[in-house]
């Protein structure tokens, strides 16, 4: 198990410790709004190499999407398959890569990959899915689906994944995802955080737990009130009621809060599944334990793994280990 | 009836045509965080004129709030006793009015009206009014209250104030405020629109009755996964549900059936005193219809009706017809 066909530049943040010796498969990006994230896999779905770069699918310039991907790998062997999936294949993107109806599979996926050729090799980007609510309702989700796929789910699990715009989905047999829903909550404390006059009254200072502890309980009470409940981050600094360093922290509970409960009335699973960034990770399973549901965390690298299914199902790659 | 103790120009925004001949007895100001309204008044708080100017809390630089106010009286008569409610009595304006705690009564805002000499008089600022729920959260209001007072509302009315920050608020004999709730639906509506992702696919058009309506059922069927419901917006742009002109009005529709759905959760009326912008007031209406709620518009001018009768509690006038 050898031939090193490169070497690894530790140039890109992010970059792991990398020194030949095995045979490199897959190059597999996570390319989102903000961020790409290159894993460069081999045998098996082993990660040799992680690098980050500020290249998400905003900070690309005049469509050098190419430019972007070149730049990220430079120093990785030539000739590799390559496989994305997040943003890069939205409107806003490289190429619109269509959605996939739920119930989706990864093989479903792996059948619908859009093929983007440039100088440089055919880059494959996985479809994004859309749920259609019985009202009427679509839902989307772009990235979050190959994570899900390479989270090792069972049928009737429920994942959860906070972030931005964060995602509940049910899951099926082989990894299906039956349906998912999102909810804005990152998004709305940020904006609320910049740009609201709740943040006025914020402060610097250290983690305030009692705070948030409060604001979940008020969002799980009160969800159906939410636009009124945030106003108490307010009324609690003018009153004193709470110290302007604990209002971020309270206002995060709130919304996580208000997420949870509503969620939880669409359908209550026993435990749910957590996959994402610790310390978000951390303020869900605090929520989720205060309305009594268990919660778990879901193998890192999740995008990786779920990459590395895809390419498989899709014959880019030929599975087993090293 | 008589004695024109000064002229009037027209220079100001808003100033009202007004040749003099009667007597006035005390400039009202309406003195927010975006707009500076001021009114002079007649005998039985008849309205003479009135002005407005960018002059609001927010606008005023250094804390020159007497430069602001003389600025906006110049050519009304000099003597006159000054009066004014809203954020001008906040920590962020001229002098920090203490609140005045529920049931809030005219008669008792009167008596604790906050005097602030300056070059040019003394301007009386009236209380803010707080509401602490069993729950011991509080709740704010500034500028309202009078308007509440000016508005002839009756024992048992529940009145609407659609705006950036929504009060619901419950009156009980001779106008006292019994309990109210804020509703950030408008401040809301506004950061959502300008710095989130659902903004990003508005479009200018003409109004969309049928998408805010869309959104009002929405609002008011899933108020308790509000965070969720917003990011139908997005994905009904991204499906081509609806088209971008009519996202704005979508969006506005989910917040107001929100707002409306929670509060009547909370305590259900016969009907409701709308007292606002008509073009608000008339989205509240319809939302309001839909839930099955009546509404009613308020007289306007509420302000100055409410200042002057504080005025007269106060005895900064008296009381009785020209």
């Amino acid at each position: 198990v050898g031939n090193a066909r490169g070497r690894l530049s530790g140039a890109a943040a992010g970059a792991a410790l990398y020194t030949g010796g095995v045979t490199e498969r897959l190059i597999a990006l996570d390319w989102g709004t903000s961020n790409l994230r290159g894993y460069l896999l081999g045998g098996g779905g082993r990660v040799l190499a992680t690098r980050a770069a500020a290249g998400g699918v905003m900070a690309v310039q005049d469509g050098a999407f190419a430019a972007a991907l070149r730049a990220l790998c430079d120093g990785w062997p030539a000739g590799l398959p390559l496989i994305a999936s997040g943003m890069v294949g939205s409107r806003q993107g490289w190429r619109e890569a269509p959605y996939l109806a739920c119930p989706a599979a990864p093989a479903a996926a792996a059948a619908r990959l859009t093929a983007v050729p440039f100088e440089g090799g055919v880059l494959h980007i996985v479809p994004g899915v859309r749920y259609d609510a019985a009202d009427g309702r679509a839902d989307v989700m772009r990235g979050e689906e190959t994570q899900l796929w390479g989270a090792a789910l069972a049928a009737g699990d429920c994942c959860v994944l906070p972030g931005t715009h964060s995602k509940w989905a049910w899951i099926g047999a082989g990894g299906t995802i039956e349906r998912f829903a999102t909810w804005m909550t990152g998004e709305l404390y940020a904006v609320l955080r910049e740009h609201s006059i709740l943040g006025r009254l914020f402060e610097p200072g250290p983690p305030a737990p009692a705070a948030f502890e409060q604001g979940v309980r008020l969002g799980l009470a009160e969800g159906a009130a939410l636009p009124h409940a945030l106003f108490s981050v307010r009324t609690a600094g003018l009153t004193g009621a709470l110290p302007g360093s604990a209002l971020a922290d309270h206002l995060s509970g709130i919304l996580i809060g208000a997420e949870v409960g509503g969620a939880l009335r669409a359908g209550r699973p026993a435990r749910v599944t957590l996959l994402g960034e610790g310390a978000l990770c951390e303020r869900y399973a605090a929520a989720l334990a205060l309305a009594g549901v268990a919660a778990t965390a879901a193998p890192a690298d999740a995008t990786a793994r779920g990459l590395w299914r895809i390419a498989v199902a899709a014959r880019l790659v030929e599975e087993g280990s090293e």
